[in-house]
């Protein structure tokens, strides 16, 4: 055959271009070659596939007989309307490369259907199938929205530090971070690990929040956000957590806890919605993988919206701000309460919240997303700022209907004396907190944050059921493969 | 006077908006109070202060004592043309709350010229500085043009894991990640670690870099790229290392090296031209620093351009791109080699190149960034593609005046028998890479990809010195305070 230089195109293009006879080129994978005739393939440029069209008497047979699912070509044809029905356009093949097979025999990804645990034992493979790059597009997307947001609001983007010297952030137990010898680190006089000798100087960990830093760059460039990695070495093995997950923090001087509800669910919105305007093939595949999901359970479990209806109620729905204590009251005198069917039963104000109960609020009671705000300050953190009442504290936390708790956020104590005398009652050693003490030395200010945890928006944008499947590459107990 | 409700707004909206007498609240730090009269206001989100104009006879003397460097304001006043020199428009303050004093004889950050060094010991009050909050928003802005560029391309952004069960990277020392008590961790019955027991199940270890796992990403989504932290245990304390640093991989099937040189090159390109149209305050503010610092050297170690030249000269050029065989030839012929001037002379083909050498062929030869390619297999990693000449490898560094190296990469080997035979002869272990030779057993296909340290970007664009300088909590032998 004559061969020209032609440039490859992407799927996603073609599949809006008009179909006029033009030669071109395009590169992917094989999802199914069905019949010695019809390729079906993606490039992940987009879920679809695109249908190539091998007259098969014009192939050399042991060339075809390497088309199967999973392996990469090079197809160069004339792009023309489809004869099939299916799709609107195909390509009839006039060149075919294969650039790699993939033997049918071992290739784990085939053309039926995968249980999620047998695809997380094939993490570097999962994103060849039409779940998991929807899944992963989408999160790409909403990442995107999420630094789109805050630049537009003027909003600086801060890399608060990894490893931490600092272990006051009190956020749950901390992952060590050292380059001294495992078996035999060198002693001090006293026995004790000599971490003088670490690299750092000094014990380290990985961090568990940037929230502490990010306020010393708030006070002084205004507002600034973080996402990064965050850690926890808790053994929890839930389909909610994560050893290693991606946290977002924006830090807002001069905002009060109302600004910060405000920002809070503008920004929820706004990243919600970028992802319905840009990733709709996506969202609506998922959204009929879910509906399939919701099908198979038992009709009372089973959620009163579908996906893209759950997406498209948080964007145009004002969130319901409910302080602690109507929450308390209303829990109080709920159904499951008195007739004792919650597992931790709400006898008196002070009580932390459960799952079962935010559920209860959110799903059952409000049926909207709720901002449950001004908590017991003996429930919450030392940096929150104390209400006039003395026992109450300027959080607020997000719930979300199938999620729990999507944000957690505060306005931060910033007189000086308050937050010295929570540190105090809190047990923790002041000398730690020397620099953000420092904030409410020179030029404090009212200020506020909150930190929302990346995938637990993926789950509730793609509608997934378990985190370890809407992040690439899971960290949990006794897994850290790959 | 009568308080109606008024939203504060932001410096740099104001100073973009034509004074006409409005009232308005400002809120932000002092930078410096003359004449008990101007204050120059600073909110961090722009370089430029506002000046607010107080009739010290209508204020309490007491309160005005408190107007000092590093105060936090909330002012109310008119918003009208300025009376004196140097600014356009002024605050006529009506009213002045201080939300947070700042003592002269304890706040470090006066206004007064202060060491770098001095600075790094108060990293979270630095970006109080103009220089540093200069540098900060250039790196926010460079960050959002990173992602731009490649959502706008196409590209999927992959979060690759930051634990890492495999050591199989190669790219220098690793820290360790545990959970195990550091003084008395469980043995085995060898007496070694017990690393069964650890969270993970398994030793593991802060990544170095990303890449494998997003090969794994670009075989299924195309085009995909990494922007997170990685980190290096060693120990050296230069302005050119760190050891946690940002880096930016870019993973691209069916790209082969040409297509990855020319993706470099747009893409360097792109992000500084955004900072070009986004930065022009903050830079030309970096650009006149940069100029005194130069000037403060001696004439021969002077650069030839300005900050902003420099910038511009990268936008605009061609970046030569050089064989390593030429490169050699051209280095063995020059002057410092004949004349022993390098501390490493060039002497045959193979050697690997210094930081002396990279920037004579930049800053002396070619006086352009270069791209050097097909360097030698030998002084390269396993993973890049082998040339026909069975020497050398597809790889390519492109190198900066005044950085060195600011990306490395390659195309990928994508054939799983040379791929198996460079492992062995690195002395790899070939099952701790099972699942990268999966990538090559399964629709295998020509991937390229590059890295670049995004602390690198920012040295250049801001034309900081030290690479501490331009992070905002730099981790280095001996330091991880906050």
């Amino acid at each position: 055959m004559h061969q020209i230089f032609i440039m490859s195109v992407k799927i996603k293009a073609l599949l809006k271009t008009a179909p006029e006879g033009q030669q071109l080129t395009v590169q992917g994978w094989v999802r199914t070659f069905r019949a010695n005739r019809f390729i079906a393939l993606n490039d992940g440029s987009t879920l679809g596939n695109l249908q190539c069209v091998v007259e098969f008497e014009d192939f050399d047979e042991a060339l075809l007989k390497d088309v199967s699912t999973g392996a990469a070509l090079k197809i160069t044809g004339r792009y023309v309307k489809s004869q099939g029905k299916g799709q609107a356009a195909e390509i009839q093949v006039e060149d075919l490369l294969i650039h790699g097979t993939a033997d049918p025999e071992s290739y784990p990804i085939q053309p039926k259907k995968h249980s999620f645990e047998f695809l997380r034992e094939k993490a570097h493979l999962r994103v060849r199938t039409a779940t998991f790059s929807a899944v992963m597009r989408v999160r790409a997307a909403l990442s995107f929205g999420v630094h789109k947001f805050f630049r537009e609001e003027g909003f600086h983007y801060v890399n608060t530090p990894i490893i931490t010297g600092s272990d006051a952030e009190g956020a749950g137990e901390m992952f060590r971070v050292s380059a001294l010898d495992a078996k035999n680190p060198p002693l001090d006089e006293n026995g004790n690990v000599d971490v003088t000798q670490d690299f750092f100087g000094k014990e380290t960990h990985l961090t568990v929040s940037g929230q502490l830093e990010a306020e010393t760059y708030a006070m002084g460039l205004g507002e600034v956000y973080t996402f990064g990695p965050t850690f926890r070495a808790e053994n929890s093995n839930t389909t909610r957590h994560l050893a290693e997950f991606w946290m977002i923090e924006p830090e807002m001087a001069f905002f009060d806890l109302n600004d910060n509800m405000d920002l809070a669910e503008k920004f929820i919105k706004s990243v919600l919605s970028y992802a319905l305007d840009n990733c709709q093939e996506d969202l609506a595949f998922l959204d009929e993988r879910y509906a399939q999901e919701e099908n198979s359970k038992p009709k009372l479990e089973r959620s009163e919206m579908g996906l893209l209806e759950k997406i498209q109620f948080i964007v145009d729905n004002d969130f319901k701000r409910v302080n602690y204590t109507e929450a308390i009251d209303i829990l109080r005198n709920s159904k499951p309460n008195k007739k004792k069917k919650f597992k931790y039963i709400i006898e008196e104000w002070g009580a932390d919240l459960q799952s079962e109960h935010e559920r209860y609020l959110v799903e059952k009671h409000f049926k909207t997303p709720v901002i449950l705000f001004d908590y017991p300050a003996k429930i919450k953190a030392f940096y929150m700022r104390m209400n006039d009442d003395g026992k109450t504290v300027r959080a607020m936390d997000i719930l979300f209907p199938g999620i729990g708790e999507m944000v957690g956020g505060s306005q931060r104590e910033e007189r000086l004396d308050v937050l010295q005398e929570r540190i105090k009652a809190m047990g923790i050693e002041e000398e730690e907190l020397w620099w953000y003490l420092d904030l409410r030395k020179f030029g404090s200010a009212p200020h506020s944050g909150f930190g929302l945890g990346f995938e637990r928006l993926v789950l509730f944008a793609t509608g997934m059921g378990n985190i370890r499947d809407v992040i690439p590459f899971p960290r949990t107990p006794q897994n850290a493969s790959f």
